[in-house]
């Protein structure tokens, strides 16, 4: 791609045609910086796979210009990279406090806490790094201390909103800049990049309030105790909870690692008040008053191990669901975790617990993300040169851009563009360049290593087929079978049948090998081969099924 | 279980507690009747797994017994296990004769044909089988020919409601039989099982009239062609298709194995009035007009070798999608499906294709189960004594039970139960008998073959972390190695470290075999079980990963 001077470019590598792992690199002359830096989670087809993360192959190959990771917020899809791309590319990271507390959690587990120079930034301040300027602009999200960036370079002001709702009542009462919004559009925007999480929905989104009313009453109106189950990081959530609790005279346990990390991080900056003497410790919560009290904990989407996955199959220590106590999941219920989610509440169900998981009867949830009229109220603010959707599947991406075609606000075009297309922006205008390497890279959470793509093919062919291993030994100087065949199984045969499947392959290796002349015999590739082609036709034959085969000669 | 001859036992097999795989059988004295022998598609955890249906051991138990099983409708989840069922059971199949037209498709395919006996019914008419007295009672639904049942008994009246809605102006002009409901809810009725999938739906379900005016508003102003895709079995809407077709002057082409062969069923019955002419060939489809045709295709739920999966990467023999062409999903995006859909519907974005998949727009789908007020509209006419909720996912069943409850009609008794509780009913009332086996069989639709629990946690333990095959060839006589050891692995290593891995397992079972003492080396189940301890041991302090591990000592 082009390296000339006086052209900016954006090089999106990630989350532009996927809904999470989001990742865009700036690049002015040799100098490069990075917005964000996410992960999503795996399909259920990338087998074993813990998480999946941009490839940067780019930035790794711009190694000597990358300057800095700039974060917009502290999601996982956007900080959750970050010990993976790190160790990779050791530069500073700027981010609000409290994405940075979040960030520090992750680095730390991942050892490279002290490597690693954070920078905290303060909306409304600006950041120099080369030939870019930053301006922070406090946003609205499900989150606290979430962030656009407005980056001056020499070709021109870029706006990125980073992901964004306009709440009109925010909680913690710092609001949307629309302001700020409002004077980059008057000077002049070259491009706005903009989340398109929720181009689908018409409307505004409801401000996070709405859950107030509903959550009370539930709250207040609950027999026995209240287990109420949102996204760790939703400290606005958190926070109107524990005030309900207040109001209706109950007390309040944090539960679940995520739950109880996030809360002390927020509290120890004072980003959630949390009134003297109304948190019960975990361990109390079974012997104190079932009629006063609120546990507040992690696990809204059913993930394997967390508390109140273990709490529906009463496998957590300290909290049980019994009959009459109130569960309300006040959290999205991610496509993809619907099964597990319901499995979960279907074990609450059981119990006879009262159990909410939806607004029908009065708002619980609200979502984060800007709906139509705030996503037209950005454009109209803005009125960007180039327009170019971001945070989306490529549909979304794609009704994003019909809005802003809809809207006529955009002085340029419209640049509908995935992972892995750069646009160059000169005084000129802005044009699609040769495409960079981009795509997903799937890692093991344990070991930090890259899973190849070749590991989970083999994967999913054992998962849906199983293995044979047929096994003999060769004299290496007579080429003659020196043991009886063994053929090894897995994840394959049936039972009943299998013994007389096992034997008729040992026979189908014999004759295999004694058709072979002896000139095949000594070159073990052909006789594996040999085996594998004859094995492989038996055993389809015999079962219609097609295991991975893998023949083993050994010399003996 | 009691085998009193004074009682009625009602026995849930399956779609009490999962959505799918329905199944229920009545028996009174030594007469068992079967309703419904339906499937389900697997969860993705199921590895390689293709269909799932009832445990039906219960029934093999009392094979004797069971005098025929009797089907509401034809949709998979009703009628999808009777290949699998009636291998074992060789009852007669009663249904209307749409449903056993799919049936016999399904039977034909399985080679069960011409051992099964099939029995037509027609809705109004009735059947006696035993003690039983059945009334096939005609149902709206999303198919056509669907039927509740009403089993007269020498305890009472049962009525079980298949699956239903009640359409008002249903598109084939057979009405809901709310007359046959109101009879039996005068005469009395012992108990009601009713479908309970969409309790969480208030209000009424719309007509199935209701997809018209938009979709053929998409189809008056489409550019190009429309390619439309819809349930094969939604006989209604492939009906006002042809029907809009029509009016807005466009020709018709079917496309898909699922959707011809219902198409022609259908047809053959006079269950849908195709126009003459109307229709083109898939392979002229390339050669027609673009702007005066509409392709209905299947694979709504973007099924891997469907017609419109296929289409969607154009791949497809006879269709493309081309920019201006309109797509429509007139069908549920079912949960667990949606991100394959939305990945499908994204290469059609790409292609440029006006793209309309939800009713933000207008109603292009409407469900063709029962909401709220159409279940307490059957529970209000029928009164029963007990209330049974089926077909459904426990939260569904419970608040199926709980709006029921809330109606105050029952004047027995609600009960809540699963798969493999029977509920006994006498003169003196109903109760919950002993549990008899119930649960999911896991099915290879190529074999029929069940799959045993065993090889799916195999195969789940092989697809998260691979499988590692250490060989050795030992003298019988001598207990000396005789080769170098050999190692396999699969679905596991990286490659850029694998083979210092690889070379390390050798050296442990080197050493393994050395420091057996003689004894142990002559009984190759120590050896082996030695080697797989010590390999576990160093392969998960290596990788932190624990793989199938599976030692092969060869005799030579």
């Amino acid at each position: 791609m082009s390296n000339s001077k006086a052209s900016l470019t954006a090089i999106p590598l990630g989350g532009l045609g996927e809904f999470g792992m989001n990742m865009m690199a700036l690049r002015y002359g040799d100098d490069i910086i990075v917005i964000d830096s996410g992960m999503m989670f795996p399909e259920s087809e990338l087998l074993g796979v813990d998480l999946v993360i941009p490839d940067i192959t780019y930035l790794k190959q711009n190694r000597a210009h990358v300057r800095a990771i700039l974060l917009t917020h502290g999601h996982e899809d956007h900080i959750g990279g970050l010990s993976y791309i790190l160790r990779d590319l050791n530069v500073p990271v700027y981010g609000t406090r409290f994405t940075l507390a979040l960030a520090k959690k992750r680095l730390e587990e991942a050892g490279l806490l002290q490597s690693t120079k954070l920078r905290e930034v303060l909306p409304g301040r600006k950041v120099e790094l080369g030939p870019f300027e930053i301006e922070f602009i406090a946003v609205t999200h499900s989150t606290i201390d979430c962030v656009a960036l407005a980056v001056r370079t020499p070709v021109g002001v870029i706006i990125h909103t980073g992901d964004f709702k306009i709440d009109q009542t925010p909680v913690d009462g710092a609001p949307f800049d629309l302001h700020a919004f409002a004077r980059y559009g008057n000077e002049g925007v070259l491009a706005l990049f903009s989340d398109s999480t929720n181009v689908e929905r018409p409307g505004f989104t409801p401000s996070e309030r709405v859950v107030v009313p509903r959550l009370e009453e539930l709250c207040r109106m609950a027999p026995r105790k209240v287990v109420l189950s949102c996204f760790a990081s939703s400290i606005h959530r958190i926070q109107q909870v524990i005030e309900i609790a207040q109001r209706v005279g109950r007390k309040i346990a944090f539960v679940g690692r995520s739950m109880v990390d996030n809360v002390e991080i927020a509290h120890s900056m004072d980003c959630l008040r949390i009134p003297d003497g109304i948190v019960v410790r975990p361990q109390d919560i079974r012997s104190f008053d079932q009629k006063r009290l609120i546990v507040l904990a992690s696990g809204s989407q059913a993930e394997p191990m967390s508390s109140l996955s273990r709490i529906a199959v009463d496998n957590h220590r300290f909290v049980t669901v019994d009959e009459n106590d109130t569960v309300i999941l006040s959290a999205r219920i991610i496509p993809g975790n619907d099964k597990a989610i319901f499995r979960m509440l279907d074990h609450m169900f059981r119990r006879r617990a009262l159990v909410y998981y939806d607004n029908s009867g009065g708002t619980i949830h609200v979502s984060g993300h800007a709906s139509q009229e705030e996503q037209k109220l950005v454009l109209q603010l803005v009125r960007p040169r180039y327009f170019i959707p971001i945070h989306g599947e490529y549909r979304q991406l794609f009704r994003h851009a019909a809005l802003a075609h809809q809207l006529g606000v955009v002085s340029g075009e419209i640049l509908l563009i995935e992972d892995g297309q750069p646009i160059e922006f000169t005084a000129d205008g802005a044009r699609r360049i040769e495409p960079v390497t981009a795509g997903r890279v799937c890692v093991d959470s344990g070991s930090l290593e890259e899973i190849e793509e070749v590991v989970i093919r083999d994967r999913k062919h054992l998962s849906e087929d199983g293995i044979v291993v047929p096994i003999i030994a060769i004299d290496k100087h007579t080429g003659k079978l020196e043991s009886q065949p063994e053929i090894v199984t897995r994840g394959f045969l049936p039972s009943d049948n299998g013994q007389e499947i096992v034997a008729g392959a040992r026979d189908v290796i014999l004759r295999t090998v004694e058709q072979s002349n002896a000139e095949e015999k000594t070159d073990w590739s052909v006789i594996k081969e040999k085996i594998r082609v004859d094995m492989k036709k038996y055993i389809s034959k015999q079962t219609s099924k097609r295991p991975l085969i893998l023949p083993v000669i050994l010399e003996v």
